[in-house]
């Protein structure tokens, strides 16, 4: 709010505020300034998730009808920081509800949002759970599902996969190694990267040469304030549903 | 009914009965007879099924937390069967609904489906949906999640994976072959064996062979009606939570 | 010899002869009497390894250049065995020899083969190696290596690659589930399939339904005593070659 | 020669001198000057095969008893480069015969070298081959063998394995990104990276900070300039070997 009108350029985290009313507000306030604003969504930069766009794009499986999203951290956060952290769909979930926006170029309609707490009470006592389960119908028809969890013994495991007529398209997790061991137990490879920063290296740096170009003049933000917006609203929506217990029309 | 009393070992394919109370009525007649029942749920006799189940009760991935259930058929069956078919959730997910049970080891608590009609009108003429999304939350507070559709453009899609404290098992399709090409393409397998009759040839040869178990009074039924019952009230209560837009409570 | 006048229908497992003349002699008994003879060399019946022969002779990936084939055991037979066996070359590696005819359709105009005793000295006891390194030059000029051991701790391993103008086509190795564990470890999928009665169950499946073609006169054998005659012939250079150190013409 | 006594720190690609001798020269005036002098054979440097050198150093697969190496380019060079090349063992395997010694951490005793031109006559015409087949025996026992061609239509594919008493490491091709498609086709991954610029981005970038380690003193150097002599050495004998088709003694 007040750098837009400076005038300065926004390099903005996710979520753009916790409260939805405040962050419309700081999208009003780019908009009637005309700043350069991008979101750090970095997901959209990433190789894998960008080729995967693209080839949907180039109509590789027709018009994509259902995504099934899984998103798992390989551990939860100090009790301290989720009890500010506007809970797990504005934390965590946050990013796939982008995801969801930008793959199936399509808004919700309905959310149906559940949770439990499954891996500290901890969690629980801060008034939030650490696997959830969403649901998302879109305006025409189509369907997505979401599920997460704090904590996978692996380590960071973030794919989806996006089913069309002509056939379905995965992104899969990324590697540190591609070394393959054989033994008398089994055939084992990498576990995934461990966690955002070494999975989205490649994502954090394109997101970045972006912004550049957007600060040249040379790009507009592909992941603008407005797409900020409407992934908070998707996660309060979500919020909603788990604590009222009921589906939420958008 | 009629077979149990006379007396008659029974073999069933699902669904025992369209109507929860009729496959009630058949329960209590098998067991006032004592007659042996198997119910035909033959993804519980997949060597890979099995496999997966049996690392989970030895305690590989600790408590099972998350379920999340794909389940996709090459083509949709022709409408006049649909139409007297029960729907997508008794015909379809009915066998996703018993896995549900088996791997988790627990009940639902609330059931939510959802569902669209995306790959052909007539299916919609029928009164039916052909993919759907459902979320089922235990009487422990477990989650699991089941997408399913009728038309995956590169065959059978039936795979399942099972979270835990200490990681993850997942079931993969089988392929025909194992051979593998290197164009100037891609590097490229064997899509998924084409549908059931390929897929579960095993299981099907399992199965009967332990009917034969129990004929020869060798087993008692490891998919008994009890277990055709329970799976067919689940897919009465997504039936009614797609149909009436709510969550069911179970 | 005897069977082939008598006139009986004969299968007969690998190799035909410890001795390349009474090979032939076998053979000239078989051609005499017209007699349907099937050689046992069952990888020809295997699904993956007959996809693969038949997708190259579509052209898939032009003529084929260069052939790799791993070929190693999970463990050595009694001492006891392998002082009858001919040596590891008529014993296991005939198998490949054939594979390498039958995948390049052509015949060998070099071999060059040597072996070392390194994971049982009574193996160099008993006259014999137990791991090789063959290479094979075609009338073609093509290239083929074949690498095997008696002993892999992870089970039996047949794969192989050919590599055409166009593209490589692999045969992998197939495993007994389709379970895949995800843990603080690593990603780790099952060991193949333990040895061969395991690996080529739907090999000998196949290969008995085709001697019963041939004794219904349905079919000509498609692996016949030349074949048999052929790989022992390559057996016995690649001895030679690793006895006396140097390259044997064909 | 000049740069050691300047003295100068030394980076040198290989070869370090297309003759022997004058290689043997170099590292005469190195050693003399004791010059920090880095060799540039990247591949030792590439995540991949690092961890799959460290995993076997921690003694995971027992002793390496056996490594097969695929080294295949994705079109050859210019017939004008290969005429001033040295021929493809000295221009392309010297880096497989680096690896060679660098994981199996032994000498060669013997090696037996074959080649074809199967993809260009120009290049036999500049008298040279573009696919060859190398055999090499340790002085320990241990097998070693090579594939390679200059034409392989599907990328760069830089693959290895070695197997020990305990297992088998292999190290895989690296892929652009991890979508997977799954189509009425196959289910098809990325191609390798294309070539080594591609596929070698990480040990490039590793073998420049290394060097710099050494210039700061922090280090010696990793790939020395001996392993350029003894690279070359070995691709002295395998020319010699296909050239005089014959075994050649180390």
């Amino acid at each position: 709010v007040r750098a837009a009108p400076a005038p300065k350029a926004i390099f903005c985290e996710k979520p753009v505020d916790l409260a939805l009313d405040r962050a419309r507000t700081c999208a009003e306030a780019v908009h009637a300034a005309n700043a350069p604003c991008l979101i750090g969504f970095q997901r959209r930069y990433d190789p894998t998730f960008a080729a995967l766009k693209a080839r949907i794009d180039d109509g590789e499986i027709g018009t994509p009808e259902m995504l099934v999203v899984t998103s798992r951290d390989p551990g939860a956060p100090p009790v301290d920081y989720i009890k500010r952290s506007g809970g797990i769909f504005k934390d965590m979930l946050i990013h796939d509800f982008d995801v969801f926006r930008w793959i199936l170029g399509d808004e919700a309609a309905s959310v149906y949002a559940t949770g439990s707490c499954l891996t500290d009470p901890a969690i629980e006592g801060a008034g939030d759970v650490d696997a959830t389960a969403v649901t998302i119908r879109t305006r025409r028809g189509r369907l997505a599902q979401i599920n997460t969890i704090r904590r996978a013994a692996y380590g960071y495991d973030q794919r989806f996969e996006v089913i069309g007529a002509k056939g379905m398209l995965q992104a899969g997790n990324h590697r540190p190694t591609e070394v393959v061991s054989w033994s008398s137990e089994a055939v084992a490879a990498d576990k995934p990267e461990h966690f955002f920063l070494e999975r989205y290296r490649a994502a954090y740096a394109n997101e970045m040469a972006h912004f550049f170009d957007v600060l040249a003049g040379r790009a507009t933000p592909r992941t603008s304030i407005d797409d900020g917006v409407a992934a908070l609203a998707l996660a309060e929506a979500a919020t909603t549903s788990w604590r009222e217990k009921r589906i939420v029309e958008l």
